[in-house]
């Protein structure tokens, strides 16, 4: 499959062509990579891989674009499947590589208040593209995409109920980026992202930084627009909202006006008076005050973000630098992880000076039995792009039906032999009073009462049998009745939960094992081979029939020879989806896709 | 000394009286504390300790201002011998208690800008008391002093110069509580405040979050004014700086009236409806999700600020909860506390869920064995500004004349053994070549090179004689030029210090121990007792025969019998200070003051 990708900005065009496996195995071949930039009334820059930068004659976006079909000609190059593009802004809608037609060419124009210089030159490049090839399909591949599995905590501002449904939000962006380098950095720690926390630094013009777990974006530090987070080289990142009234009474300036001295007018370029990293980093070592304090405040903000991102995600596995200045200075990968040792982190200075990024490489430059480490990587976001919509092109073959009932499970309790013996009396043993759909399993005829720091929960649930350690399943509802912050957690992955008092017919017992279960699947050893999946498999599932249908995603599938093929989902899910009586759900898209990504 | 404090906000007047000791040692009697608030036009309510609730006449803050003679009377209390004011934003001039007179007072009316709607009533107190007790010095406390110890790189936006000239910078505020709540925490530690790395948590109507290292704060999270950082009451924290331009474009909304929305509609009050904490957690025990995404929000806010204020301290050694939630929900603490375990921080819940704040204590919640110690105090911001006042009063006693030398440190290193083996040869012997101030100590012939991961640094000077570790001392501008991140430290202080190379005539050698010396002063043992000096104190020394005359705050003082009296700067402080050839300096202020707030 041969994938042509433009990434258009506000003022350069980059391009490339990828060819790409039929099949999610495989790598991904670029056959050539070009960028034209610096447009004038005299011509621009333009630069192909393996040659010289030279000037060209396009003076704008629409004559680079116009330009690049017979370079391409000239590189021997036809035979595309599809033209892939960079869209900055996709909103609450676009969660992955979209067709663009009539219908989703309109949704993303509604987007430009939200991206107002960025959209419009994605959009024009769409545009250029549809009358060079109006034959070829044009995808779109979102900056915004990647963090849409940040949670609400992460993504709502605490702002008036109007604005926020006006759009106001936060989304990240350079998400194609922090997706890649995760990948990439999961592959060369030889890893499943699913069981990694990282924190990737995307240091660039632009700069963010992202903290996913389990392979998911889980905050960034771009906000409703790349405004927000981190200093960059003309933007601010972070500053007072109060910053807009005080510039308005002191020096008149509207809103607009701040807005473009913030975007344009700041950053590195207003500390230091150059825009560039390199540039400001010759200036310090002279003794330039300036230049200075705007490296150290550069590093201070980046080192910040991950401690809060450490603290967001309960702790940190790895941190990965990319981007220009993430990717080519040493001095500031090693100011930004200075201070860092109580996380951990600690670098070794020899490979953080040696970094060599050729071959797509990701070199580690911790020092030795450093408990996080620290990667350096290239970022290739064209790459990423191709590889995005060969994906989806490749999903969008049939698949077989795939149905499976789905049962609500209410609050309930796993108990070991040392809380029974608290609870009910040593060696007392539970009544099973009803079995339950999964062979061996039962309801007993014993209720315990749970007891949080705000209340309680009094009639919950026994199941047998035994196990080796006491788990406490609730809602996020109950959880909030009880005072506790439960987390979302697979069964039997109860490190680090928090604790909570159990009550009996004769005392009480205080153990940790509080959880929110995560919905999973029970699985047939024989369903799993007729329908392509494995244990261990996420897949999303959809439930069409009921009052509120939706698709539940990422539902982790656990196959066992003893197992009835069932979906688990507590009551806040089941209210969600509107469920009444049984219902079913059916598996949707490419598992193997799906398996992937993590 | 008994004072009269007064701490007027926008809809609130409190007012306090304190007799307090005429020394340092000693502690301070509340004689009666009052709140009138709720004005209407049909009056106010009035609170008195010890008496419950009741209504009152005064319509305003000037009523209440007003009332306030007669109910000191009925407490059978007069003489005072200040009153003392609490002052909302002192801007950057303003770093301990002052002198209410026509020019401070114009000063302070020139900051209106930056807080407006909390100086102005600020100063209309201040006007009231003038007039009602003409004879009485009325003095200032403000709450942006104890901030202005951060450094450069937290108070600094990356936004134009233009604006930073006009006084576009970050400030920070709760101070006084900040200030009083850690002193608590050391003194509930029994660890000297210097010792310590500590975040405090102030969680009120108003919110920040204060990060403060031995003894001085050193970042806090509300900003240019009242509304950046944490989620509050009715105002909104964080936000993207992009979100005016948007609703400027979608919705119409002007600078102001957005700035007015993000203080009055935001925050709590904007997700959930209420702004009190207590009734945001009623109504999510209840199911109601918009309450719950609420304090999921505000503690998830709150705990990446302790988590980038650990990685901006390089740990955390204790975390206080005050204000009015901080104070009083077990639950909000548990939820920020949770997932901090890779901090070292755990609480324990039967501690955290029976606190107990009477009397002014201070109790520790951490569980047993936890490396970070968590404490809940009761913030007590008028017992702080009596006591600012208090101790500025005693200060202005005169002192005896403290003067000494100072002596300009260029760069150089003390080598251990195995450093000399390395870089000159196994056994060879350092040539002392020139005698030093200090008795016994010499610069050597020898010199060595630096090297960096950025840059190297030749002929450097070596003294003698040998020393148990190898220490490498710089200015900040050379640490630009090597590309590496010396931390301030006094001499000896190398755990945790940066990797350096240095390259001797036969060698080199890799060590740790890089460091800019903190200024510091070598004293004898005569001229400390002459003085009222001790070991280990912190003064501050006044230059002011230079050409840049300035004077440095918290120099260490190191007494020693063989000592020879003498103060060392290194070149950026001397070029700082425009010092050319043989200076003096003398030390100001009252040592025991200084000494006591570490």
């Amino acid at each position: 499959m041969r994938v042509l990708v433009f990434n258009a900005g506000s003022s350069s065009l980059k391009f490339g062509v990828f060819d790409l496996p039929s099949t999610a195995l495989g790598d991904a071949q670029e056959r050539v990579r070009g960028t034209l930039d610096r447009f004038g009334p005299e011509g621009c820059d333009l630069k192909l891989l393996g040659q010289a930068r030279r000037r060209a004659e396009p003076r704008d976006l629409a004559e680079a674009t116009a330009l690049v079909p017979a370079l391409l000609a000239k590189a021997g190059l036809d035979g595309f499947d599809a033209v892939a593009h960079r869209i900055a802004h996709g909103g609450d809608r676009f969660e992955r590589a979209t067709v663009l037609d009539d219908l989703t060419l309109k949704q993303i124009r509604a987007l430009t208040p939200l991206a107002p210089l960025h959209n419009p030159a994605n959009l024009a490049a769409v545009k250029m593209a549809q009358q060079l090839w109006p034959d070829l399909p044009q995808w779109g591949v979102f900056d915004t995409a990647f963090h849409l599995t940040n949670p609400a905590r992460a993504t709502t501002y605490a702002v008036p109920e109007a604005w926020r449904k006006a759009g106001l939000r936060r989304y990240g962006f350079h998400g194609t980026s922090h997706k890649y380098v995760a990948q990439r950095a999961a592959d060369a720690l030889q890893t499943p992202l699913r069981d990694l926390r990282l924190v990737s630094l995307h240091l660039g013009n632009g700069a963010s930084a992202c903290a996913i777990a389990g392979g998911q974006s889980v905050d960034s530090s771009m906000g409703l627009t790349p405004l927000e987070g981190l200093v960059m080289g003309t933007r601010s990142g972070d500053v007072d909202p109060g910053l807009f009234g005080f510039l308005h009474r002191q020096m008149g300036l509207s809103a607009p006006e701040v807005e473009d001295a913030l975007y344009r007018d700041s950053g590195l370029l207003a500390l230091a008076g150059v825009s560039d990293m390199r540039e400001v980093e010759a200036r310090a070592a002279t003794g330039d005050h300036a230049a200075q304090l705007a490296i150290n405040l550069y590093a201070y903000r980046a080192r910040k973000y991950v401690g809060a991102y450490a603290a967001a995600m309960g702790g940190l596995d790895a941190l990965v630098f990319t981007g220009g200045i993430g990717e080519n200075s040493a001095s500031m990968r090693r100011r930004i992880c200075d201070g860092l040792e109580f996380l951990g982190l600690k670098l070794d200075d020899d490979r953080n000076t040696t970094v060599d990024l050729r071959g797509r490489a990701a070199p580690q430059i911790q020092a030795y039995g450093a408990r996080v480490n620290v990667l350096v990587t290239q970022t290739a976001e064209q790459l990423m792009i191709a590889q995005e919509v060969a994906e989806a092109m490749r999903a969008a073959r049939p698949m077989p039906i795939r149905r499976l009932p789905v049962a609500v499970s209410a609050r309930h309790v796993h108990l070991d032999r040392a809380a029974v013996d608290a609870l009910f009396g040593p060696g007392y043993e539970l009544t099973p009073a009803r079995p339950l759909r999964q062979k061996g399993h039962w309801a007993a005829a014993e209720r315990v009462t749970l007891e949080g720091p705000k209340g309680r929960l009094e009639h919950v649930a026994i199941l047998g049998p035994l196990r080796p350690h006491t788990q406490v399943e609730v809602s996020r509802t109950d959880s909030f009745a009880l005072g506790l912050d439960a987390p979302v957690r697979q069964s039997g992955d109860i490190s680090g939960t928090p604790r909570i008092r159990l009550h009996g017919t004769v005392g009480a017992y205080d153990t940790t094992g509080l959880i929110v279960a995560a919905r999973h699947i029970h699985m047939s050893s024989e369903d799993a081979r007729n329908w392509g999946v494995s244990n261990g498999d996420m897949v999303d599932v959809c439930l069409d029939q009921t009052a509120r249908g939706l698709t539940f995603t990422h539902v982790l599938v656990r196959v066992s020879d003893k197992a009835t093929t069932e979906m688990h989902i507590d009551t806040d899910e089941a209210n969600a989806a509107g469920i009444v009586g049984a219902v079913e759900g059916e598996i949707m898209g490419d598992v193997a896709i799906t398996r992937r990504h993590g």
